[in-house]
């Protein structure tokens, strides 16, 4: 074996553990660290992520990594080898692109905006929040130009979360989109069929929520023996490696729909990390291929799976003997109409299946243009509210319920929000792909089998890692490039027969 | 501030964040981690010690060790700048007085070692562990001979441990201490009021130990928010700062003995390392002084306090309360007689206070005799049992619950066992200097008040951290070097009582 080729793999392997303990510090972080041990964490974090950025970035690497390409010019294109070369070139060439003191001014103002963000949320005080986000802007900017793009700054940023994905791209998938959804929703609220969800908010003791999402779990093939799952205050899925993936839920005794989808989208998250080829650890392919390949992941479990019809013929007994109390007098159906409940509302992460994405659009537009400096930051709650009434018809009564709500610009995560209509509209894409080669897919959920689903998923998606572009990846498993066909279709069938539109 | 002392602090500051990470790893490992990711943990704590390790003895270090040195020579001896240098030199020199291919062989070693022993000790097979313990021990007696001694082997050793300490002065406690024990252990076993424990082994609900111990905890003193309580099969705590520190406990839901003494034991532990001068953090002085302070605070809450009379009064109606099955018709005298049975047994980590000892002695003789080659390995066995025959009056009827019991020897820890006996000493000398301090201390207890305890713990040996010697921390805080006459009083009076001797 190519001795350089050799020595960068074990270099990797060192920072691919590494980089596992630093989600380690993460995962406890927000399930079990007393909290005043916050600031400890905050140094331990630090020092392990400068460590880890310091070596990555090193001439070590940069030399032992031009070697190994060296080695390897000629291989096979599509060989393990070479394509995990070319990510690490990838990633490499990013790092190094930004200046060290422009990624630790960064890094410094990330803390500062955050704390202020989560004062004037409490507070809805934006004016606070406002120069800390045109500063943040204006480093972000100053990192976009350094990293480099051809068509817009934009794709700059958004590269970081969706390999080669273009700001264009996803411009032309919303448009796509957009007026079907606006319409959608517009008729639902007119229709003359609306949908109950009161069942849902009862009561439902956690104790019972807790073995019961991890049954669900297990059920859909999540292997306990190489994971666990936990509370945390917002549900996430932390996959150190394919042997460690820690999922989280959030039990809230007054309304199952929390809990129960929680588990089930974070169970998609997780299945995916304990799917890369056992090969692949600890390489730099056993990850995600984008964070919009993650979502389709999850978004399918939660969605194509979790609220569909038939999963709920199978669920609904078992939630029906779980809580005699609260579901003893009602039927499966009203348990499917109420799961899949449509309504205009202000938060993003409450959002059903047809809303959910014009909460993105919103966002997207809006920080394309304070990116461009087309819209300045004091005008920004004003743009909200009015994309807001007219995506929605509704209009937030405070900052806190609008434009301050989500976390993201204040860590500086810009150029994020689209990977979770871009993770929507794959999964869509692979709901058909896998009912197409497994027709009775439907039928088999219906009493209660997943395992062909999980092993096309396996096969076609998780396998791979981070092995190819998500574009790639999608159109090996698919057949088709990226496209929103399959999930417009998705929704209007489904909630059409819902809402007899 | 001197320069070069300011860059050993900050050098000094990251590895210590480091190594807290090191330890969370550790306690993640023994409470919450799938079994399936032994593997890459194992790897992840290889790539962060080796990383640890090397960034500590680096020419960088020592230089800048050097320089600081020569900036702050003259300052006052009992500054902590001074006292600072002084274990950072110490802990430098030893770990830089090893070759390093030592120390990996070390390692490897410790990995394979223990893997046997694990295997042997299930199948009750020696044999199969004998090979294994030899070549721990020539690697050991290399270790020791690189170390570097000037009495005897087993002090190189020993000072890992217990700063400063000798194997003389271990053997001379030992032998002021073993007469007496063994008589006491002889005449409760000949005693005419023996002690009857049942009471201890009915139906205790998990549940309600988990909260009840979580509640005492906190009761002595024990600060949630910066620490907390799991679950582990073999108790511990792990303090990565003052800040954060985790007790572990292990509930029996057929004998209330195991939760309860492991939550107070650990408690004792928590405690010191909550109790940290807020300035030793991150420093190398925001650590334990020894294992065998350590051991003191451990044992100091769990027996001289909670296996006390008086603290039985204040806590045997709590009992009472959440166990009314079990203790509704048990009285305090009851309780208090059964946490206090003395018996000799086999299994050191279940022995009594009296017959504790003997099982460290016994330990202590046998590894100090095979590190110099007296004893031979194969005679091992047969050596253990001739002992446990003379100290008990007892022979272990398989080698599993003889000398393959404990995991220390597979794991390279040799030199260690004697500092479970020093803490032991140490506590009753703490113990009685509290007391004379703070004369209605116990009254203090009887009523559930623990405050002034605490308090004086913390002025006297918490505080302090590593910046004296366990001799000198003694010193100061009870007026006298270390030595057994309290103890043994303490021991006398208390199981005289008991047992009417």
């Amino acid at each position: 074996m190519p001795e350089n080729l050799v020595r960068l793999k074990e270099r990797l392997a060192r920072l691919k553990r590494l980089s596992e303990v630093s989600e380690l510090l993460g995962w406890d972080q927000q399930t079990y660290m007393p909290e005043g041990a916050a600031a400890s964490r905050g140094e331990q974090s630090a020092v392990l992520s400068q460590l880890i950025h310091d070596t990555f970035v090193s001439s070590e690497t940069a030399d032992v990594l031009g070697a190994a390409e060296q080695e390897i010019a000629g291989a096979d294109p599509d060989s393990d080898d070479v394509r995990m070369l070319a990510v690490v070139r990838r990633d490499f060439d990013r790092e190094t692109r930004v200046p060290s003191d422009l990624v630790a001014e960064l890094s410094r103002h990330q803390a500062v905006a955050h704390s202020i963000w989560v004062r004037a949320r409490k507070e809805n005080d934006f004016a606070s929040f406002a120069p800390a986000l045109e500063k943040m802007l204006d480093l972000t900017r100053r990192r976009a130009e350094a990293l480099g793009y051809t068509e817009h700054i934009y794709d700059a940023l958004l590269e970081g979360y969706e390999p080669s994905l273009k700001r264009s791209e996803v411009a032309a998938m919303f448009a796509g989109i957009k007026p079907a959804l606006v319409e959608m929703t517009r008729a639902i609220g007119a229709s003359a069929r609306p949908v109950d969800a009161s069942l849902l908010h009862r009561s439902y003791p956690t104790e019972v929520q807790k073995s019961l999402t991890l049954k669900l779990a297990e059920e859909f093939g999540f292997d306990l023996k190489r994971g666990r799952q936990d509370e945390a205050a917002h549900p996430f899925c932390s996959g150190f490696n394919r042997d460690d993936v820690r999922l989280t839920t959030r039990l809230d005794p007054n309304y199952l729909g929390q809990g129960l989808y929680a588990t089930l989208h974070e169970t998609g998250h997780g299945l995916y990390e304990q799917g890369f080829t056992v090969e692949y650890d600890p390489t730099p392919l056993g990850t995600a291929a984008s964070l919009g390949v993650h979502e389709s992941q999850s978004r399918l479990w939660e969605n194509m799976v979790g609220r569909s019809r038939n999963y709920c013929v199978h669920l609904f007994p078992q939630l029906q003997a779980a809580f005699p109390g609260a579901l003893g007098n009602e039927t499966t159906e009203s348990f499917y109409r109420a799961v899949n409940r449509v309504e205009p509302s202000l938060i993003r992460v409450e959002a059903d299946e047809v809303t959910y994405n014009l909460h993105i659009m919103l966002r997207f537009e809006l920080e394309c243009e304070l990116l461009t400096g087309e819209l300045k930051v004091s005008d920004l709650p004003e743009a909200w509210n009015t994309r807001m009434q007219a995506y929605f018809g509704i209009t937030p009564p405070t900052d806190s319920e609008g434009v301050l709500q989500d976390v993201h610009w204040s860590a500086g995560l810009i150029g994020y929000f689209p990977t979770y209509s871009l993770g929507n509209v794959m999964s869509g894409q692979l709901w058909h792909a896998v009912r197409r080669a497994h027709p009775d897919l439907e039928e088999q959920i219906r009493r209660g089998q997943f395992a062909q689903l999980l092993e096309w998923l396996r096969a076609n998606v998780h396998r791979y890692g981070r092995k190819y572009s998500p574009a790639t990846l999608i159109e090996k498993a698919t057949g088709e490039p990226i496209n929103s066909r399959y999930y417009l279709e998705y929704l209007t069938a489904k909630f059409s027969e819902i809402y007899g539109l």
